[in-house]
């Protein structure tokens, strides 16, 4: 069990990837802007992007999972502060590796892949070309880049798990899932695309999950995190709606396909299954399920 | 003419990049950690480490040409201190935006490319695979990365010159003409490899006037500075030897050729030429003697 050091612990991913760490014995610390919960975690309050090193300087952790970046719907795509965070997570990663830190585990995305090929292809750690077309996909890259170069070095473990399509109950009210169960319980008609794109939807549980198993693994290099399974996203809006008894409030095809928009985003999950030894837990139907609870509380 | 701000002013590379950007009339600022000279450009002592936005706020350039970075002859290959660089460059850029800054011109290196290929080919900005097998190679691809994706956004210009391998005098004592001319000076044997490997030498003062040309270009993207020519390790040595009078004293072969040291690491300069419009002035021979007068002095 090691002294683990959470960076966006308060947020979407943080809270539980927080609370697998937990489960799975360690010592959890957790740096969150304003800190509100307790529980069997500390709580340190930081700005990162004022202040990146101390709390590691104060924490000295034995692993990093470094989840804080700028995380706006719809608006963390183009963010300037996505150039703040490469360089706040930089500074980061120099005070955990002076303070005596042996393996960082951060976050990464899908969106660091070359989505322009098509996407027939599930999408690979090693062979899929990473040729991110967006700021926040570039940032990440250039970040994982940068990180692998210093820890390996400095005989440092660095894990980046690149995150797939998380959804689940306290996501963005703008998220798929979210903004489609939202109008259907408010009684609003829902406007979709077609939804004719697959992508890999897996459960913010199973996100923190893999970012647990992860940190307490000694796997290195980039795992990706998703189920390995691709879903048509009109049969997830389908299903939530089933879920919310409003089928008839949808509108597929209301809105056009977003130009680019690439047929499919799956993730190849050897690594992940093979490698960590970490299986998805929350069905989609589960999941689904437990999103309009937690919207209808 | 433009308003101007170079990091790294003071230095081997900023020195004659000052010079040549004063010769073409621009307004000139230039950032070093003390302020030594006057004369036609304007100074500004900051520690871009430790802050590195003040100074771009305050002098509100149109264009930046960054040149600072660690530089510590043989140390700067593993130094801790790219990753701060990268941190730093990153925030200095942020500000540059959104202090009205038009086109910045930031100094790359060739050994963001990958060096394994044998280099029987000149190396080409836009074919030649980047795999830096360094940190500093690593943080000046990364920060490249980083820095187009994020001035592409804006609607900014950004020029990244791949510097080959720069000479002439001032340059650190450990770099192979200052060291090879020393030894020989001072009447003691110079030891060397057998210097069968082919690199692209270009005398620093068209490394600095081929950033100048680039600072007043509109040329964007990876830009090789380098002469395209590749000249054999012992036939520089040989002329080092011939301009010092010592060919007696130097021992080629004493010392063994650096591990996985490529064969060949030549520019390709079409875009530099052709683009740009530049041409190196300084021919080897008159490059060597002026370092040696240098020495001497």
């Amino acid at each position: 069990m090691s002294r683990v050091l959470v960076t966006g612990a308060s947020g979407f991913v943080g809270r539980p990837t927080v609370d697998a760490l937990v489960a799975a014995g360690h010592e959890v610390h957790g740096v969150a802007r304003s800190v509100g919960a307790v529980g069997a975690v500390k709580w340190h309050a930081a700005d990162l992007l004022a202040d990146p090193a101390s709390v590691v300087a104060d924490v000295r952790p034995e692993i990093l999972v470094h989840l804080a970046w700028s995380a706006e719907h719809g608006r963390f795509w183009t963010d300037p502060a996505n150039v703040d965070w490469v360089a706040s997570s930089a500074t980061m990663l120099r005070a955990f590796a002076a303070s005596g830190g042996r393996r960082a585990v951060i976050a990464g995305t899908c969106a660091e892949y070359d989505w322009s090929l098509g996407g027939d292809d599930p999408l690979d750690e090693a062979r899929s070309p990473v040729r991110p077309a967006t700021l926040y996909g570039a940032a990440k890259a250039a970040l994982h880049d940068l990180a692998a170069a210093f820890m390996d070095q400095e005989g440092l473990e660095l894990a980046w798990g690149r995150v797939f399509f998380p959804y689940g109950a306290g996501e963005a009210p703008g998220r798929i899932v979210a903004a489609v169960a939202g109008s259907l319980l408010r009684g609003e008609v829902a406007e979709t695309s077609a939804g004719t794109q697959v992508r890999d939807f897996i459960h913010v549980d199973d996100v923190g999950g893999a970012f647990a198993a992860l940190a307490g693994s000694d796997v290195t290099g980039a795992v990706n995190i998703g189920t390995g399974a691709g879903v048509v996203l009109r049969d997830l809006i389908a299903q939530v709606a089933e879920a919310a008894g409003r089928p008839d409030l949808v509108r597929l095809g209301a809105l056009p396909m977003r130009e680019g928009e690439p047929r499919s985003l799956v993730a190849d999950v050897s690594r992940l299954r093979g490698e960590v030894g970490f299986e998805p837990a929350v069905d989609l139907a589960s999941g689904i399920a437990a999103e309009l609870d937690a919207l209808r509380a």
